[in-house]
């Protein structure tokens, strides 16, 4: 491991200086906690179709592809033309633009609970907004969401985030116990803590495939589980797909489910890597936000930001379904093979020293110990190696020009190729000769 | 009146057709509330310099100026040419950029209490941390804020935002009882609440010159007692300068009243219009969100999103600050030069119909009733006749090809000139006429 850190301070020095004066700035140096990893992150000067290029010109295959957003890679060039068209004709109307239509057009078309949309520039808003429409729906106060799901940091559901994935994430928070948390996949405990809540449960917020929480998909039976205790419960059932969306399937996962949500998040993909978050609801949930129709006793407020439907997010977002649906059928069996593929190899080669998780095109290695066998839900994933997992990464960003965010999962685009695939083959089969050393 | 509606609908047909459309895929028809209204808002389709422009190709010069974000006017070339190569070598990193540095150089150099920076995407995701940030620090939990005070939509935040400014502005909050506000420039009556609650008191949020609430400035004998009493109280000042940050002078607008907040948010101008929020704070405050020397329980948990400090709107921020640098004095002189000649222009027409308020650039026409004489805060502003606002309003936007976001205050930009405020004066006036009839 020292020759891995050895070997990337060396190529990457103007990172380094880089780094430290935005540490001079910025807590941390950063502003994602996750951005930064040990000895220093990198400093990007540009990125183009599967590759993030450094400070010092140094290329990597990059498997984060903006926090998961750019499912066609960097700069794809649909989305690029027509931003830069968006930029020349106005990147923030302040008013109603079109661009929103077109988009909604798209969304609503494949996305069943998408009745009225609501758009806002952030995942932690619609997540935020979607808690404030079921406590105005049902009049309760309650929120339960999953151990280890992520739902952007929103005070109304900061809890349980990050690893050990049991406990508050901060100070200075006043309402947690309105918000109770649920042990993922396992039905019979989270019936359990509903039941002992339910006159007080306002909804359910999930992720069907846990993302920062471990790429864990979610067991149909689980989410119909939840789902059926919700609606006889008369609280709302929130799928969080902002991960998950248009990611496996032009669509949302929940489909292929058989799900009846009241309310689904989007973001990311459906924002082309530009800032947006999604409310999608049925219109009878969705009208308790309208103005003309709810004083302020009975609304769920949802206002808006000066970003709110801006129309370079909007048209990145268009551009970006669009293309993909113009691929076809392919696309996804594709990047959905990659992913399963990947999982294959590294399977091979680390044998029993990883449970890999995750679904199509996103994919997960954990280094269990204490004996876990198998990975359901965060508190498994609390239980691995998360030291081994951030070896393996860095080992592959500094010796191989291969980036996952350390200890975080990775995703295919359609910029990657079967070639990567190998290449990651052969960089994770050095990693274990020089580990097992 | 219905002169001005008829007249409308002739000339936005393409917008009504479009706009039903948005109102069958979303709530209102619009993503923010307030950029609806009657009879039905014209759908833009592109931006250029002061003007808006339909889709049915009429013009306006707008007043709105994207939330008051956009200072050099649409489509400012140096911004856009930044951007547009920006979107070339990559939209969004997710890793550290090098964008961020350049722009918290710029910042940091102008604005004291920016020893460190934090970006997220929105300005409600910036006064939310900031919150966050006061009741960890205190260890106290109500957070006090202004009659009419706008800090974007966050759970924490929400109360007496909108008109009468005095009432929740939602149902499903759970919160509430830790948000306290306080009468705007009446430092008697304010301090004697913040005394009723000073154990409690986590800190106090300000915008030194009120915007949604009325484009109110407040006096500097207000904010300096308000500040003393936080000071003396072990409560944190903070003060919310998204608005007015960089509007009036290359810098805030704290610094000319000699105050010492331990926080400012900025937001809109430093981001050029593209998506952003920033918390400045003193290195002792800021680091309380350090995640590697504080514990879960000790750390204001800032995290961050997707979107925070993506390269484009860093990269938009930095032209922007760097454009009006370069301008030198003349700049604020000829915007803030031009909104004191508007508010004396539309006196002299309104003479004792209106009150005006503002400060430099930023200016609105309030229509008194209630025998008031004077606005200073927002119980004033509740006691003028919106509707006539309204009307004025859209009379310039039906006959006159002038916008204002009826019922908001107007700002002006680098991109108007004298020329557009006699063409508001002529459209006032006739205005005046009409009404007068």
């Amino acid at each position: 491991m020292n020759s891995s850190i050895k070997i990337y301070k060396e190529k990457t020095k103007r990172s380094l200086r880089l780094f430290e004066k935005s540490k001079k700035y910025h807590v941390n140096g950063v502003h994602h906690n996750i951005r930064f990893f040990e000895p220093y992150p990198f400093v990007t000067k540009s990125a183009n179709g599967k590759f993030l290029i450094d400070v010092d010109s140094n290329k990597y295959v990059d498997y984060w592809m903006g926090h998961w957003s750019l499912i066609l890679g960097h700069t794809a060039k649909n989305i690029a033309e027509r931003a830069i068209q968006q930029i020349k004709n106005g990147w923030m109307h302040g008013t109603v633009n079109k661009n929103a239509v077109l988009l909604s057009e798209k969304i609503s078309k494949v996305v069943p609970v998408a009745e009225k949309i609501r758009y806002v520039t952030t995942g932690t808003e619609a997540t935020m907004y979607s808690v404030r429409l079921a406590r105005t729906i049902t009049g309760k106060k309650i929120i339960a969401k999953i151990d280890g799901g992520w739902h952007g940091y929103t005070t109304d559901l900061l809890k349980t985030v990050n690893w050990p994935f049991n406990q508050s994430e901060s100070s200075g928070l006043t309402d947690e116990k309105h918000i109770v948390s649920l042990p993922y996949n396992n039905l019979e405990k989270s019936l359990v803590i509903l039941k002992s809540i339910k006159k007080d449960l306002a909804g359910v917020v999930i992720e069907p495939v846990l993302g920062g929480g471990g790429a864990i998909p979610a067991t149909k039976n689980y989410l119909k589980g939840i789902q059926e205790f919700t609606k006889k419960n008369n609280s709302l059932f929130i799928l969080d797909e902002i991960v998950t969306g248009f990611r496996f399937r032009y669509g949302c996962l929940y489909n292929t489910m058989k799900l009846d949500p009241d309310i689904v998040t989007l973001g990311k993909i459906v924002g082309g890597g530009f800032p947006i978050g999604v409310i999608c609801g049925k219109d009878e949930i969705m009208q308790h936000a309208n103005t003309s129709t709810h004083s302020k006793k009975t609304r769920a407020y949802i206002g808006g930001g000066t970003f709110s439907a801006n129309p370079l997010s909007m048209i990145a977002g268009d551009a970006n379904l669009y293309t993909i649906k113009k691929k076809g059928n392919s696309f996804y069996k594709k990047i959905n093979g990659l992913g399963d593929n990947t999982k294959k190899v590294l399977k091979k080669i680390f044998s029993d020293d990883v449970i890999i998780t995750g679904k199509g095109s996103l994919f997960m290695t954990h280094f269990p110990k204490n004996n876990i066998s198998k990975i359901t839900n965060a508190s498994d994933v609390s239980k691995c190696d998360t030291e081994k997992l951030h070896q393996y990464h860095f080992h592959m960003i500094a010796n191989d020009g291969i980036f996952f965010l350390p200890g975080k999962l990775g995703a295919i685009s359609d910029a990657h190729s079967s070639a990567d695939i190998k290449s990651m083959k052969n960089a994770t089969e050095h990693y274990v000769t020089n580990f097992k050393k």
